[in-house]
């Protein structure tokens, strides 16, 4: 895959041998874009220089190769910036107060905080309000379905819960910690979960393969008591129909009304169908590998005999070729380059397509442009980023908030609505269906919604002072 | 128990009726000494102040009654020092970095964070210095000994071990993250722990009754590759070693010629024993409440037949009483009162006694004093404080910066030495034979003894740039 990075060069020109417009026409010459040069250096005969270059593919090393054959350049180091931004590791554990003197020891540590512990223990309840957990989410992953990487297991798929940790903090405030259990096996990763949640306000479950996730989430949340969301299963779907929702709008078009396509029934597309039929959607096609789901069929994934039941309301035979034939809706969480331009000029005018496959969509976002009214995917470098850090950051800041038991249907819709929202009326157009990430009103939206749709379904287990419209107090003990 | 703490009441006095005299000395009478006032609104009539008071007994209720009881004077909340500063827990997440723009969030998250997963997966080894492992530690408890209050469960655990975090942080910049087990199974703890091993370079086992703990240790210190340290046996180990080795400078004789009795055969006992016999003791007393161990007896324990094979060596039959006729030190991790002046006097002339029960001693410091030429506790309003916390923030530094596979019996030596040498000579005396918590030399010394101990036995699988004389470098990924 080809992945835009920044490296930094540190190189020693010998000046009576070579110039820095060497250097320069060297690394253009292998496609790198000079962004910023530092002396580090200055000598007499030798200067000492870091350059900064994005190069286009973070595999490349061709500049490494023709600045090394030049004569009088000395190559010292190349660094590249994603990798020193994972040095260490992103995150880190802080102490909200400093321990300053043996008074504070005694209060945060022993013997003080013996009378906490105990108050905890005669009224678990008071966890929420002494401990940690009412802040705190537990990212776990076995690392078995990494972003499209795949089994790539637990050490390796640190950086990607750190990051989602990193978003947490930062989007909703919310203390976020990564478990990456070496372990595939479901009935022990539920017990791991089980064990480790008393520390915890509520489960964030991440690229866990299907179908195991499926069975992981449901006993999960059935047998806890505290949130617990599949942010691949949940989030793509929560997303995917916001958007949605504002595309219909701009084509004029009813969810009820519209022919779906959903591509790739995994965890993402197995949540988008069961989504998309909770709000109003009346004719979805699924579609994997082996075809359209139809209705008569038994499938050795009881998620698919399910979806199968309630979807394909024609009973169309066939593949993708088939259902694109007049649909008005492509939905792809499936693999890149599935799709071509003769699928696009079969579906309705007024398509929609959400290609939303990482980091290569299901088409290439320049060939389908010309025959598509609507296009979203899950890239920032086009219009209509379908990204889960939309929801998962407000969605628990909402459940943690109103102490939510679960994350039920009615809070998703809640959110999807809610983010849908972000998009005034009056600014929704083709390239505008979605807001940003960094627009701040999603967090702070998509709670509301959410702590209002868990009060209304009996799940809130508090009313947080803003919603019950009374001023904040420090509660005494 | 009884545990000095600060109240901060705040009360509204009506001057016509009342005036600040009047609650000064009601305070006054219930005990309470007044360290502070603020006045909080100055009307009229009523003025509204908020008055810090330092009470003996935190239970204490008597200066609210007196209060509530005056006229002119209204009580409108009390607030206990201790728990305000539990509110919402002790520790944070926290980001290294903030995301500032869609560049940043491509480094750290999708898509950029792709390549440092890839990185990992084909090297594993890379998750030390691409992920957080290599500077985080997991706090784990099952919650059934926590301090001297016993089995109170995992939430009532969550505050002593966010203030365990804290301590890591603040005294040996280590990220150590809680995770209180909501199960009492040896072998699912050991499950556990094993699966969630991936993200963290060490494991601090704690407040795990024993003889539970010794089996989970052992299981995890051979099935893990990374340092695991049950710091109730081996912390409290360490530092009383520590203290001993210059208690008995001060009083002039070896640990090989000392009678030494140890009470309280527990994880803390068990560890004491061996931890001495390793450093050169040769006449070991362990007492319980059945009694000295003696060489002939089978125990239910194993611990305790390994024990008896190596203490007691003129095998003395008894209790208590026995053993200490002529004893130069007692160690007590038992019970508070366990040990009268009578005891104390049949003691040799130069005595130690370390009375380390938490939070009543085994005896009355005022009461021992006269009896005693050195006397240690568990306390910090007495002298010679021992307390764990001057060892498991430097043992797990240096463990995890020489990446250490285990803490082996030589790094604990190393460290118990080296919190002994922090009391110079010249400083050594009956009152000082152990430093302050305060003291940073300590964590600094001790670390550098780990490392040391750590590479002269093998285990280490790094040698840090300062110890190996070297300048650190950014090292490129």
């Amino acid at each position: 895959m080809s992945i835009a990075t920044t490296m930094i060069i540190r190189l020693e020109i010998r000046k009576s041998v070579a110039s820095f417009a060497d250097v320069a026409s060297g690394i253009a010459a292998a496609g790198g874009d000079i962004v910023a040069i530092d002396v580090i250096r200055a000598g007499k005969e030798v200067t000492t220089r870091d350059i900064t270059v994005n190069v286009q593919d973070a595999t490349n090393e061709e500049i490494h190769r023709i600045l090394s054959a030049m004569d009088g350049i000395k190559v010292i180091n190349v660094s590249d910036s994603t990798f020193l931004a994972h040095l260490g590791g992103k995150i880190e554990i802080m102490p909200k107060m400093k321990i300053k003197n043996r008074e504070d020891l005694s209060q945060v540590y022993t013997p003080g905080v013996a009378r906490v512990s105990m108050a905890i223990a005669e009224d678990p309840a008071k966890a929420y309000s002494l401990t940690i957990k009412r802040n705190t989410v537990a990212v776990v992953t076995d690392g078995t379905a990494v972003l499209g990487l795949g089994d790539i297991g637990p050490e390796a798929a640190m950086p990607v819960m750190e990051g989602k940790a990193m978003l947490f903090k930062q989007l909703a405030g919310i203390d976020a910690f990564p478990l990456c259990l070496d372990t595939k096996d479901s009935e022990e990763i539920i017990r791991i979960v089980k064990a480790v949640s008393p520390g915890f306000g509520g489960i964030n479950l991440e690229d866990i393969s299907s179908p195991r996730c499926f069975e992981i989430e449901r006993r999960l949340a059935e047998e806890l008591d505290i949130p617990v969301f599949h942010d691949d299963q949940h989030g793509t779907a929560v997303v995917a129909l916001a958007g949605l929702l504002n595309a219909l709008k701009v084509v004029g078009l009813t969810l009820a009304e519209a022919r779906i396509v959903v591509v790739g029934i995994g965890a993402a597309g197995v949540s988008i169908c069961n989504l998309l039929l909770a709000a109003g959607a009346r004719c979805i096609y699924a579609v994997d590998r082996e075809g359209v789901l139809v209705r008569e069929a038994a499938y050795g994934n009881p998620e698919w005999t399910k979806l199968a039941a309630r979807t394909n309301p024609d009973n169309v035979q066939g593949g993708l070729a088939e259902v694109m034939q007049g649909a008005d809706v492509f939905i792809g969480v499936a693999g890149g380059g599935i799709l071509n331009v003769e699928h696009l000029k079969s579906m309705s005018a007024n398509n929609i397509v959400f290609a939303m496959a990482n980091p290569n969509p299901e088409i290439e976002p320049e060939l389908a442009e010309p025959h598509v009214r609507v296009l979203a995917t899950g890239r920032s470098d086009y219009p209509n980023q379908i990204n889960n850090v939309l929801c998962f950051p407000g969605i628990f800041r909402g459940a943690l908030d109103c102490r939510a038991a679960v994350v039920n249907l009615e809070m998703k819709l809640a959110a999807a609505k809610a983010i849908a929202s972000v998009v005034l009326e009056e600014e929704l157009n083709e390239q505008y269906i979605i807001p940003s990430i960094f627009n701040d009103k999603v967090v702070e939206q998509v709670r509301l919604a959410v702590i209002r749709a868990a009060m209304s379904t009996g799940v809130a287990r508090r009313v947080p002072p803003d919603v019950a419209g009374i001023e904040p107090l420090i509660k005494e003990n």
